[in-house]
């Protein structure tokens, strides 16, 4: 008998860290590879950050408080108040990366069998983390035509069951980088208010917006109080991905002391992050803005390059930094491991990450990719022209006409 | 009907921590407390961490491998070696903490309903992790008279059901204090092989030892390696509680395996603490040897001071820096709330953690306390003298010729 729990034999690998064993064999032959896989900017950390991070010497690296040191969750609750949100330092709990809040909140709502509704495709550890809660992900189709938006409260009502107990969106949505309106969000707010479910708003790319509409929480939309919970966390915001430090946001009190009884258990979110983010928050500069007008251009360069690209089809990128493209290819995951042990191109490759990854709905999403543009503009545009060579020597090369959409 | 999930309210608060509203008050009225209730150490972290955990201005702090920093996970498998520990770094999972080992593990092993044995009192946390992993913790009682010593062999035994999948132990023992002999692991080992059940062993205290008995892993344990898993972690070791960096050794790959798929869920390990971690653990230096030398004082001190007191039973501290103590009081969590709110001496009291809050039997514990020595020489020896003073004072007291022992 194995020694594996079922949630352990089930528990899933990441998607996006699959090709790596290739990657780094394409690697040791003197290929270079352009990342467009991986969520991990290349924006260096703001200097306040790193200064305040550190202690000097003859301090004692301490336990935090379980729910964050006081002056932390000060300054969030500042910085969200600025949005906005009514929300005090007692509505936040300061967790370990945006993944903790994110297990914590579905442990917090969902026994063996529950569900949570989610827009497919979607943020693969979603998946893993529910997983690990005992909970089943119900995925809701979304199209790629119309640039993955959200669908309408109609389908959302359509997929609560009994054992319904949250809806989860990602807002700007990793992996397709769509932005939800308004009142798309307020019409699932409504829908959650009438079912007594929970709407979980993950808003880590929250500043990651190019149009017109402003960073906004959920949690600002009137009525939201007692039915949202906001996932946050300073890796994007920050580029401090290695700090994981996150923080979970209520207004209803119940579900903060659930999650703070689970987060006395683990002790303390890592101290040495959270005196970077009192630093960064206290006096955050021009870096915040200065980062989105880079990813603003970015997304220009890279909407510019993939129209160039014959039978290629790119949604407008709206927010994050992510963007599901469709390619004119027989298998998107034969494709992105062909790119990395078949093709190359004057010494160079590209890494991408596969479209079935983010979805659970067998069949889907295998002639889409999830194109992570954190690059800087020269690579960029580079890695979308290699990405165009290679689609032409593909031998997998299928003809978008022949294709229903 | 509730938002919340059944394991969200059987959540358990931290009863080592239940206590801080009184601290707080009695603060508040100008009284220093004495802290003997925590395990946070007020050694200084060693400074080749600090000075290490901390990137320059113009660096990105990344998020690291899921499983940890390759230089980390080397640096810590050469210390292993150094134990006599048969582990390379493919059987080391970095982890944010002793407590995500401990959860993890849990996780992979059990499925809801699946049982754990543990000698009792034990760490309090092991219920909460239990219950985030829908397992049950099936207490084993052992006693103060004899030095909370491990039950023999035949007590797991009996102990075993067909739900049981794992033993799991803290060696030194937080909260007893206790160190468990090579025999009486050996024992429990030998069960957990016919049984087809792992052997979970906490070794976070491993240096913490004060006698003969040098500092050993249940992992270098003939045959240990099919069915043992160690938990550890650095925050002990190096005094670097807030760095959050723990790990699960094991040989049974695909435990290793299955808890490197929920570490990939959730990213990465803090950065920071694991560059720190590389710069103690290649050259580590006399800290460890002299802060063990410092802690072997405080227990002298500690023991030399609790035999004064009438009344007082103490076994003797072994390891840790934890010692499980009879009082001569009706109720140790009357006593340890009246100490806070109702004593004080010279405008000084103490602080202790009730013994009831490390047992699951209903009425075990109750006139127990556990002291934490983590304070220097003299501010110990007047913590425990403000004991004696209070347990005179103390209305509730009882006199323990009248108890059953």
């Amino acid at each position: 008998m194995s020694i594996l729990s079922q949630r352990a034999l089930r528990a899933p690998a990441s998607p996006i860290r699959k090709l790596e064993p290739l990657a780094r064999q394409a690697a040791e032959r003197g290929l270079t590879i352009f990342h467009l896989n991986i969520g991990q900017p290349d924006i260096p950390t703001p200097p306040a950050f790193l200064q305040q991070a550190r202690l000097e010497p003859g301090a004692v690296l301490a336990y935090s408080p379980s729910v964050g040191l006081y002056p932390y969750r000060k300054a969030l609750a500042k910085y969200y108040a600025s949005l906005g949100m009514p929300v005090e330092e007692k509505d936040i709990l300061v967790t370990t990366g945006g993944s903790e809040a994110l297990l914590f909140c579905l442990m917090a709502l969902c026994d063996a069998g529950d569900e949570v509704i989610t827009p497919e495709p979607y943020y693969p550890n979603y998946g893993a983390f529910a997983n690990m809660a005992g909970a089943t992900l119900v995925p809701l189709p979304t199209r790629i035509e119309d640039g993955f938006r959200l669908p309408p409260s109609e389908a959302f009502a359509a997929a609560i069951t009994p054992r319904t107990r949250a809806v989860l969106l990602c807002n700007p949505s990793n992996p397709t980088g769509a932005l939800y309106s308004r009142e798309a969000l307020e019409g699932v707010l409504k829908l959650c208010r009438e079912h007594g479910i929970m709407l979980i708003c993950d808003e880590v790319y929250r500043d990651f917006v190019y149009g017109e509409q402003r960073p906004m929480s959920a949690l600002s939309l009137p009525g939201a109080g007692e039915h949202c919970v906001i996932i946050d966390s300073l890796s994007k915001r920050f580029s401090a991905c290695g700090a994981r430090l996150g923080c979970i946001i209520s207004l209803r009190s119940e579900l903060i002391d659930a999650t703070t009884r689970f987060a006395m258990s683990r002790l303390s979110p890592p101290t040495l992050g959270q005196l970077g983010g009192i630093g960064v928050l206290e006096d955050p500069g021009p870096f915040v803005s200065s980062m989105i007008s880079e990813f603003r251009s970015r997304r220009d360069v890279l909407m510019e390059e993939l129209r160039r690209l014959p039978g290629v089809f790119a949604p407008e990128a709206q927010g994050a930094f992510y963007l599901m493209t469709r390619l004119p290819v027989d298998s998107s995951e034969r494709f992105c491991s062909w790119l990395l042990s078949d093709f190359s191109h004057e010494g160079q490759t590209v890494m991408l990450a596969p479209g079935p990854g983010f979805y659970r709905t067998p069949g889907s999403g295998q002639d889409e990719v999830r194109i992570a543009y954190v690059l800087a503009e020269k690579p960029l545009r580079r890695a979308v022209e290699l990405l165009g060579i290679a689609l032409k020597a593909y031998p997998g090369r299928v003809e978008p006409v022949s294709r229903s959409f």
